[in-house]
């Protein structure tokens, strides 16, 4: 338990990152297999290795009361047709819910509960929340021509769960047609 | 457990409202007992009731894993050499920590350690964080000229409870002094 340590610092809105965390940056080649389009993966990964998204996080303390404050920026672009985004995840305690407050750009969160399958594309922009609830795989996506940056806020002990929430797991695809956001079912795409 | 209701919600950083959800106005007479100077008090009360902060949150779920959110304003003025504040409290479920995130405005916290007794006063401004771990009661304070506005995140189990941390149990107390803000012991002010 940390008390009267370091309790407060500052982040920057527009470039996502914290006071004194360290930043982790997440390039294409992190993200095989997230993308439905193989050939446009593929295609993009011959031409370079771009970056996508960074993440910074606090973890203040690690009790069962404890909460951690995390910041995310994704790039804007797209591979094919689908826009740049996040790996997502779920947490590890599953139970563990998340605040996403936007800051910056123009976003939507693609949410996929594991339970009863629903699934919700919600919109993220600056001044808006997006509560995940538990049992919830989540992923932020960039659909504007900025940054996209904002907070998330979660349970201590809610931890990352990569493996299970890979980006094969999420049944859904976010595509850009006319201009817009498109949800689709992974299953219907005809790439 | 609240899965794909309202999951999302917008605020208004200037008025701190939060789209859908009430907002609790919190008056000078509610305040009776936080001002350390009596006179100056009963002196203000007797030419007016003004209020001085408001509050709103949403409560998604209520789960173990669940978090709520609030967002509050408290204007600027003073009540003697004290600074417009909030009646502060400590969580119920003592464990429980909380994030403050600044939006508009120039305040700090007062941070009163229960286990311990240590005590800090911390920058609250945009685009600043400040962490309250468990077992601390804490107040929020506008010491500047516009209204203070901030969001908080706690564990949907926190609770509050003004009883125990009403202000009576706060040993410290703010006030201006040459234009900033000093921390003082209640029982050394000689009001």
């Amino acid at each position: 338990m940390q008390h009267f340590e370091q309790l407060f610092t500052s982040f920057d809105p527009a470039k996502a990152e914290i006071a004194g965390a360290a930043t982790t940056q997440r390039f294409l080649s992190d993200l095989r297999g997230c993308f439905a389009d193989g050939n446009a993966y593929d295609a993009a990964l011959s031409s370079g290795n771009p970056p996508i998204y960074h993440v910074a996080s606090i973890e203040p303390g690690c009790d069962s009361g404890d909460l951690h404050l995390g910041i995310g920026l994704v790039l804007p672009g797209r591979i094919g047709s689908e826009y740049y985004m996040t790996k997502g995840h779920f947490h590890s305690w599953r139970e563990a819910a998340e605040v996403y407050i936007g800051l910056r750009g123009d976003g939507v969160m693609l949410l996929e509960n594991e339970s009863n399958g629903q699934c919700q594309l919600l919109p993220l922009q600056p001044n808006r929340i997006v509560y995940v609830p538990g049992h919830t795989a989540h992923r932020t996506i960039n659909i504007g021509a900025a940054p996209l940056t904002y907070l998330g806020i979660y349970p201590a002990k809610a931890g990352h769960d990569y493996g299970a929430s890979a980006a094969r797991s999420f049944r859904h695809v976010v595509i850009e047609r006319d201009g817009r956001p498109l949800m689709l079912e992974r299953s219907t795409l005809l790439l």
